[in-house]
């Protein structure tokens, strides 16, 4: 894979668990095809979405061999390195390459306090030791830090950032980093993917390259026709697919605030979604995330139906 | 160990390295004497002043392995298993227990939004599995939540935790646990320890166990000499001893905020103090800790001199 | 006014100021003279980058009175009623109703620890005794919280809000507020205005109704222009045009962080490129802002020639 | 009154209001009395648990008038200048010193995003306005910035401020005001108070000059018995009343949280509390907060009867 590869739908890529919580292989390559068949252009696995901070080291190494595998170079594979701190970030970037990974995304540090200037150098030594293109992974609502557009910038001139992943939802900041890239001229071949997936269209229009939509994994078909219509300049089409995709999205919210998190909500639905439309075999997701009630996943039933998915 | 075993003083230990980054294990035993010569009544590996989470599973086995053999059951040693969610915790735990350790020191989830109720759930399921007592570690700093005191209350009355070690700076919180778990029928022998090393009097006298505190590592003598003198009702004698400590703390600041996260300054303040006392043969710091600057070292030795340590 | 006339441009009025710190009607008068020449379709005077929160409660009718009997009628003057809660917000709609303003601009309760059924309870009770539409004022960075898109949508349903006016800066946010409000049967005549500069073509393109952009006081031409531009479907010239806007809002950066916090150097940036273009006597900002060195002026009316307003 | 008045207990003042929501007078002057009778040092008029943040101008004037003039110098009456901004606060200031107020209490600037050195330009700005000393309130929960320590320091040694009070929950910060004023030699008859009720042993023990706990109004007698103990070093005793205290402020949980904010809750208890015991008429609380049910109030009169009040 080079770089430039780095455009189009890159869903990040559910884990489907089995009812003990193992990872479900074969699920896991249906879904892939269903992706695949779905007009996907690359495949993130082990990001947020992918419950990776939820998964073990060998998990998340199965994961990448049964997926790199499968799709043998058909499209390419991004996997997340995602902990806490240099030295286990490069533990994972080696697994992840040894098991096929085109190339790794790393977030900022966390759980440590971290300073730009450590958030630069966590960079620049994981780019140093790593075989394949390192992705900038920025995700405050996991890691508790924003990516400073600046940082990013100086770190993609110097080579060091092949990509950007943002799921910041700061739309704002974004185009910082697309027309800060576009106008230095030390950078290029840098790709800038969005992880919002309620505003694909609006991404795209400001100069994104690419992306990451969680949704996607429940409707990839939708995510490749909205990202077909964006670069057609097809602009009102493409708000109207946005728009369905936004009220699809809205199954993330049926969990119970009182009995659960964002999260368990957010994953239970799109791996109920997955169950529903026969994709996985079981929609378990790991521990400690509460499980959605039997109401719950009727209510992402509906979901489907109203979309036109069912 | 049992759990009655959870008061006094436990420091969390500092993990001396390489100049490349490796954990020099004869400064880490030598520190350990360090400790023991002061008088601590237990060691806590692992933990945030540690560095956990910067090194790797290879080099956190290493340090518990070297420091519950060489102490070889004359004190309790605590091991952190931080990291992320539950099933990666429990890979954790079974590693520091393989290992030696005689409880294991256990976050909130984190990255992952967490709520709770899967909190209650993540130190249930951990409990389950864990061979040795559960200590539940209330860091928000790092966490990014606070460990409600009626979720620490229930999880004790229920035998999932034996201790609580509280990070959050927040006293009143804190004597909530503590007044809680003393009025609760069915809470014995839980231990609350305050990691607030600027507060160890007042935490003492509102009815805490016992205390973790970070700069214990260098100056061990006063910190037993600290909770001898609250165990005695010496409250003034205790307070000035407190204060000679908290001026000695003002280490941590020493680092350049333009150039450093304060994480970077207290623990190379820590490493620096020991490396001038000559404890530990390296002052370095994981990367992408910044290290401090010959000047900054310098003025770590001058807190050492005004409180009679170099 | 009724509330169909909230779109289009509608700056938030900069509030020029004596160099000892009175309000400079003259010059006031010459920046409302400016903006509509400029084109632009309303103004919004007290809002956060009329330096409201500084000015007293005789500077802020002054401001109203003026501004109101200056333009008499030819456009809409909205006007920020920004105080902690409802009590404080009813005094100050009473007082910009009779100084002329046609709308109230009302944010969440701040100070106080805030609830969503207590900002609901708050909207209700102001727009009760308001004789004026009430336009809500969504800023999380000055009021920490969020207005949450479904007590919006309730009260735009109510006939309690005649607008939002969105400077959260979440795009997705603002798009649920947008769609929902088009999809309510009971919600008619509702305007959504951004408050985000920098994305005025993203925010037009997913439905706003308009834009209140804080740096349309020193360009208003601009983005009259990106206004025009996007109703009329023209995407690639907008985005052309607000990539010029964005280069010149790096202004907002001009201050020193070390001496002074992000308000002083945006404020201070828009006042400097005001008085360097003329349009007013004196840049000076209220207490306690710290002001620009005459070096960091220097950079803004670098930003100003580089965009060719100067 | 002279700054070094400011020692032992001076609680901050509920506001009782009528069923139409303004300032009942005969009932706040029947608190003042419950509150001198109880044996408090002191009175601290629209703080925050006086709903300063909920009255207007022309009740807030109120207040202190009949406050004033009910005690007439037999206690100093410290009073809230609670506002956004500098100007703003100036004009606070005055009003509350014309009726009578001995010393002022401001917060840092809100609303603004502020910087320490706008917050030290702020206090410099209004000491040099003010007829009387100026009291620095610590509330980061309300204003979302914490007042530096050094700040709080340096403003002390240049005379700028009388006195700090502390309602950020953060004993060790505390304590470093405590005993950097203490080793100051410019500084001198700066008092320090602590706003945290839940840990006045504690605080008085590090050497706090006295205390401003909410929960006062409901039971003078017990922090004034407190104050005592603590002064005689009677610590055990000091720890069992403060214990009592303790639970005694359990109530101002009984609001349900799905349905009003922790404010509402805390302000409604308080009130309700005042109301049981029969010393004000009219339990109200100022919009937009949220009314505590039936239920809630019964509630809070079992946390008063188990702690003998009723």
């Amino acid at each position: 894979m080079t770089i430039t590869s780095l455009t189009g739908v890159i869903p990040p890529v559910c884990t489907p668990l089995t009812p003990d919580r193992e990872v479900d292989v074969p699920s896991l390559l249906r879904l892939v095809d269903h992706l695949v068949a779905g007009g996907v252009h690359g495949l993130f696995v082990l990001g947020s979405t992918s419950e990776a901070a939820y998964l073990t080291d060998e998990q998340r190494r199965l994961v990448v061999e049964s997926v790199a595998g499968h799709v043998s170079g058909q499209l390419p594979v991004l996997a997340g390195a995602i902990d806490m701190t240099t030295a286990r970030v490069l533990g994972h970037v080696a697994a992840v390459t040894a098991a096929g990974a085109d190339a790794v995304v790393v977030t900022a540090p966390f759980y440590a306090r971290t300073h730009p200037a450590e958030i630069a150098r966590h960079y620049r030594v994981v780019a140093g030791a790593s075989p394949v293109p390192v992705v900038a992974y920025d995700i405050p609502v996991a890691v508790h830090t924003k990516l400073p557009a600046d940082v990013i910038l100086e770190l993609a001139a110097d080579g060091v950032l092949a990509a950007l992943k943002d799921s910041s939802g700061d739309l704002a900041a974004f185009r910082r980093v697309v027309t800060g890239a576009r106008a230095h001229q030390g950078i290029t071949g840098f790709s800038v993917l969005t992880g919002s997936e309620l505003i694909v269209d609006a991404a795209l229009a400001v100069g994104a390259d690419g992306t990451v939509p969680g949704l996607g994994n429940v409707d990839p078909h939708g995510y490749a026709r909205l990202d077909r219509l964006c670069r057609a300049g097809e602009w009102a089409e493409a708000r109207t697919e946005q728009e369905r995709l936004c009220a699809l999205f809205g199954m993330v919210t049926v969990g119970d605030p009182a009995r659960m998190g964002p999260g368990s909500s957010a994953i239970g639905a799109f791996k109920a979604a997955l169950h529903l439309r026969g994709v996985i075999d079981c929609p378990a997701t790991a521990e400690p995330q509460v499980p959605l009630s039997q109401d719950e996943v009727e209510r992402v039933g509906k979901y489907l139906a109203a979309a036109g998915l069912l």
